[in-house]
Formats: C-alpha cells, structure tokens, sequence
C-alpha cells in the first residue's frame, strides 16, 4: 500500500474534524463486511511458506531505486531508501539505502579477519568467532551519506523525497564498543589521535576519524535489525560512527590503525570534502547536522481531496536528540509545533506528524528541526551565503514541497 | 554467523579478563589482513542486484521452523522465531513467529474494508485509503502467543530456545489508535464494555477484549517496522493489543463490535484458557506476565573453551517497562544483576547481558526478571503449585539452560 496511493482516496469526505462522511449503507452493499469476502471462505497459505518471510506481492512498488545518470557504473553507484513508502523510524534493512564503491564483496565469515594495530601496544587480529564473543551492545541509530540532497545545491529539484533524502536509514545496530577493542590493544593514550578504518571491499574504502569518535559511541557491528548485516550493509563487519557522515562507517571492516595524524586517503581529500565559493576544500566535515523533511505528503504524491491530511516525516541530528520540529504550510511565513513519537533517541530518525486541513489552494509545506544543541535547520539562501552552490555535500536545507490546487505535489526551492 | 557457531570457536583463548592471547604472528601468517583477500582485488556485485534485499546466503540458518508434530495441518500451525540467532530487540519481520488458523489469505488491500459497529452511534466502514489518511502513531511492543513455552508445562524439554520461547517477536508498530476509530464512531459510554474483534481469514478468529484495553494502548495496525504488515502478520490490518497474548491481537482485521459483555467465541471458550488443577478453565487470562529467556548459551550450543563468554537474553512483562534482570549460573543458588540495554520501552522486548567465567564444570544458566509492578519472574514449581500440568498457556517460569563438561548445552527443569 502505497502512501501515495492512500492519499489518492476514493473521493468521499473522510477525516477528523469533516466527520467520517462515508455512506455506511452504500458501502455496506459494496464492500466487504457484512459480507464474507472470498479470502474468508477459503484456506489461505500454509504455514512456512517463506521460512524466511517477504513483503506482499501487493507492495512491489516500495523499493530501492537508482538515480538514472547520477553515477558512471552500477560498481560504484547509489540506491535509494523510498522514504515515501515507509512509516515510523525503523527501516527495514531490505530497504536500507546502498553506496558502494567497488561492488558489494561476497566474503565468507570464517575467512574475514579484523586487524588492529599501529600506536597499540599489541596488534591483534580478530576473527568474526572472536568478535562475536565479546560484550555487546544495540542501540538505534541513522546513517546518513554526506551527499545525502546533494542535487539540491544546483537546483536541481529532484522529483520525490526518495531522490532528495533516500540516502538515509535508521536501524538498530548490534556491535562491540570501538573503546572496548582498541583498550582490549593498549591504544596509545598520548599519540593515538586517529583511527584509520579499511574496508575489504575492491575499493579499499579508507578514512580516519578522530580518536574523540571513537572512544564516544563509535561500534564495530555485526548485528542490524535483530539479524546480521545484510552484505550491502557491510557483510560481515563494518564501522559504525553515530551522527557521522556514511562514508566513515566503513563496510566489510578489516583494518583499524591508530595514529598520530589524520592520513589524507582518496576519500578524504579528493571525494567529501566540501567545495567552498572562494576554491577552497573544506576537509573532514563529518557531523551531519541536524534536518528534517516531510515524507508524506512529498513529491510525486497526489492528493485527491480537500480537507483533512496528516503530514509525516522524519527529523535527525548527528549532535543529538531533536528537541522540537516546526512545520508550516505557507512557505515559512507561520510555523505550529509537530507531535513527536517517542521514543526521541540520540542520533536516531525521530518522526514528526502534524494535522492539516487543505482548503484546496497552493501550499507550501516545510519542516525545520531544532536540535538539543540548540541548532535550528537552516534555510537555502542561508547554507549558500556560507558555501555557496559548488558543493555535494552536507545539504540540510529546509526543503518545501508544493502543494497545487490540483492536488500534485512537487519539489521547489523556497527560501 | 550463527550464535551457536560463534561459541564454537577456533579454540584459541579469546576474552576479555584472560586477554586476548591469539599468536597474531601465526594469524597474520594465516589469514587476511596484512595479507589482501581476495574479493579486495575484484570488483563485488552491481548496485541493486536485489532492490529489496535479502540476508546473506551464509546466514541460511537463521530461519523460522515449525515443531514436527506439533499441529495436524500446515493451515492451522506455527512457525517459531529463531530468537538463538538474533541480536538487540528488534525481530526481523521475515522471522517474526507465525500462528495461524486457517492459512494466510491473500487480500487485495483496495478490497479490504473494516466495519465497526455494535453499541456504537454511527456504524462505519473503512477503507484502507481512509485509515491510512488518519493520524498515526508508531510504538515498539512485543507479541508472543498465550502458549509460547507451553510444551514445557508437562515436563516436556524441548531441545532450543526456538522451540521453547520462540513464539515471540518485538516490532515497532504503526496504525491509528482503537480508542480514535471508537470516538469517530460514537462508542457508548455507559454500556460499551467489551469489543469483539474479527479477522478475515478462513477461520474468521473472533475475540474479545475490555474496553480498558481497547481505549489505553491497542491500535489497528498497518506498519511493521518501518514497511507495510507482512501477510502472515495480518496484511493489510491487524489488531494490535500491547501486552495481550498473541491471539488477541486479531489478524487480517475486518470487524470491531463495541458490546455490553463477553462473546465467548470459540478461541476464548474452547481455546486460549487455562485448565487448571480442579478442573476448572480459566478464562479470559489476557496478561502475559513478565518472563525472561537466556539466549545464548542456550539449548543445542556448544561452548568449545572455557573462559569470557556473554551471557545474553531477552525480558518482558505485558504490565509495563522491565525493571530489572539477575542471573544465576548455578541454578538460582546465587543471582546478579545483568546489564540492561537502553531505551527500555513499556510491553516491548528488553535484551540483557552478563560477563560469565565458565571454569568447564557443568553450570546451571537462569535468567529471572522483575517488571515494575513488582512482579517477580516465578519457579516453575510455584507455577506448578497453582497451576498443576495440565495446561498449556501462560508459562512464564524460569527457564534453565545446562552446561556440561563437554561443553554442550541442554535444557533441563530445575526449581
């Protein structure tokens, strides 16, 4: 069930404050209860048909999906979370947005090692029994890539919230502390200032992150969603850094090293780095800052009627705990507080829900987080004072979805 | 990476207070890092070779199983979680327990309709579109059958935790609340004390729950973490009763009658009631009380190397949040607190961990918990003592893992 195709109703006045207006007897005659519809007067499928369980046929429409063009070879490339489709905060891994660098690597647990060494006082090398092993903890937390609505910079108004936001998900992780393996080695207390991560992938993917990371709430993860990894998510291993751009969670972990120095690798002096107006790289901008947007309703949705609609959608911040989300529907010229679904979790998706009655005009509907750090979502025209429109990364603008008195719903930039 | 296969280790002295004394020369020498792997040096597969994505196929273990025997038909049977394989709180839904009575129907979610009516002033009909449309809200809750351990009354020992507990899942749920649908119908006040509720499937389950219930937290559900109901959870709409044995919470919801007593259908006549001692049937045993499981080590593992290992399990309780866990490793002679792992949500499964020497003698493994009513998790023989043998629902004793010499791990009653 799509949620588009849900606000595409079948036209009669139903809703809060309108009163569920529906003809009971005429639908009584034209749907199913009273009457035994056919599925009740059959057998359904046995039991086990799928040991391992799948969505309904009747969703096939809630998928993953390339941006056609956006990158040179499916061996380094992007699929998208369908943000549209989904509802609360959890996402389902199958669904889980991809970016891979060199393809997806088939690797048999029993042959992936971990490596630790550099500034420790014992390098050690892990196998996936020994990781398993050790004192674990789960928590929930969103990943986001730092290129996330990077097409936004440029104007260039992607059509659906999968495309603007879909590198996104949220998950519940299940992982050794990094603290916990890198006290486990005797880490240089003094020296030690960075841990370079690498990936078993064909691309090596490597980056440094600040020891301060990795001693916080940095995981080596094993676990996502009750279950082990999916290899799209990193298959056997992989880094986890909260709040952290996506790139920095390196999948299919085999190299830590503790340093001295940040090392410049590929990925973090060519690639994520942020171009700024005067020329200059902006290096290691790791935090993703704190964004929401509305999931529904949102790009390529129609909506039917007038009157009642909930809006929905999602709100993060790689600081912290949201604290509120504001929404409005005339292009930030009024703003109400949105409801937010507890539980509210450290650097996990929050979600956001507000009612809305449409009088059937054009509408501009935004969102704008506020943080627990005080940090307020800001508006396009004030990221592109600060950094102009040449870079890709670290877009976490308001973003504004049109409503038109025809119903259609469509990305433009306000503000 | 099955648990299982995970406490069978390579033998070498891994842990955390005995150090992690691997000969790191003789692994470097022996497996990846430094040396390069092989899927390093080629390119893993394209983007979206699975749109939605699936485990890995060196994860074909982690399965949900039916009990040979245990039902006369593949319609009307259960499939068991495989709670020895997963990680944090959060079931996957391909492996989220099954019950069914009649099969799992194929619903068209467009023909689907649900009828409230009953001592209600205004009987409706919805379609999905109009339920979709309303106010949402999402919440992580467990579900677990009123006869999940329920071979375990009569002494029966089955062999794993997926047979003895696992008719249990916790997932983070969307819909609207029941209290909501009943206000926009006009429930009556004074008279309205019960609900029935009706599923569509062939065996049109039918149940009844108070309306204390109905309006506190219950919910007609749709989501399931994060996507659309599976069909064997009820797609497209179930009930959802929070802390209510499994039954309750009606699949493939078409009906909700508001009344002045009890229906007293056959799945809460016949079935779902507890015979007791004297002969009497207890009726209407709505609660699943608090209960706690150890899974791992648990029944059908191995522990191959004396030394560290984690003592990890999950806890519940249908009257509210977890308050606390112990843990025995000598069969309830001595107990200590198990760490929890946050958030701890109200109904919703709890995951607990505990540092554990084993010294190679045999171990008795228990888990007891204590929700915030107070209520102390019961020894089976206090079970017993009211309750005699002869029923099936509602065991929530504590469950006791043996660890022999050799390492091997079985389940035994104890206390």
């Amino acid at each position: 069930m799509r949620r588009a195709a849900a606000l595409a109703g079948s036209g009669a006045a139903v809703g809060l404050s309108a009163g569920l207006a529906r003809d009971v007897q005429a639908q009584m005659a034209a749907s199913s209860p009273p009457d035994v519809p056919p599925w009740s007067k059959r057998l359904g499928a046995p039991i086990l048909q799928h040991p391992y369980g799948m969505p309904s046929p009747y969703e096939k429409s809630a998928l993953r999906r390339e941006s056609p063009g956006l990158t040179r070879t499916a061996y380094s490339s992007v699929s998208f979370t369908p943000l549209q489709d989904l509802f609360g905060t959890i996402t389902p891994s199958g669904l889980h947005f991809e970016r891979h660098h060199a393809g997806v690597p088939d690797i048999p647990p029993d042959d992936h090692r971990l490596l630790v060494h550099g500034l420790v006082d014992n390098a050690r090398v892990f196998s996936m029994d020994d990781i398993l092993r050790l004192p674990s903890v789960s928590r929930v937390h969103f990943i986001e890539c730092g290129a996330n609505t990077g097409m936004e910079w440029g104007n260039v108004a992607v059509p659906t919230v999968q495309y603007t936001h879909g590198m996104l998900g949220c998950s519940e992780w299940t992982g050794v502390p990094l603290a916990l393996l890198l006290d486990e080695c005797g880490y240089d207390k003094r020296r030690g200032r960075y841990v370079l991560a690498e990936g078993a992938d064909g691309a090596a993917l490597t980056r440094t992150i600040a020891m301060s990371m990795a001693l916080d709430d940095a995981l080596v993860v094993y676990g996502q969603n009750g279950e082990m990894l999916r290899p799209e998510q990193g298959y056997p291993l992989r880094l986890l850094v909260p709040g952290v751009q996506g790139v920095s969670s390196v999948k299919w972990l085999r190299r830590l090293k503790v340093g001295d120095m940040p090392w410049n690798t590929r990925e973090e002096s060519l690639h994520y780095v942020d171009l700024m107006p005067d020329g200059i790289h902006r290096q290691f901008t790791w935090i993703q800052e704190a964004k929401s947007v509305i999931t529904s309703p949102s790009g390529g949705q129609m909506l039917r009627q007038r009157g009642y609609h909930a809006i929905t959608g999602l709100a993060w911040s790689g600081r912290g705990r949201v604290r509120k989300v504001d929404v409005s529907v005339d292009g930030g010229r009024n703003w109400r507080p949105a409801r937010i679904q507890p539980p509210v979790l450290t650097k996990a998706l929050t979600r956001f829900s507000c009612d809305w009655q449409w009088d059937g005009g054009t509408a501009l509907l935004q969102s704008r987080v506020t943080d627990e750090t005080g940090f307020v979502q800001p508006l396009m025209r004030q990221l592109r004072a600060v950094r102009g429109t040449r870079s890709i990364y670290h877009n976490n603008a308001i973003q504004t979805w049109r409503v038109d008195p025809s119903g259609s719903v469509s990305n433009v930039q306000v503000g």
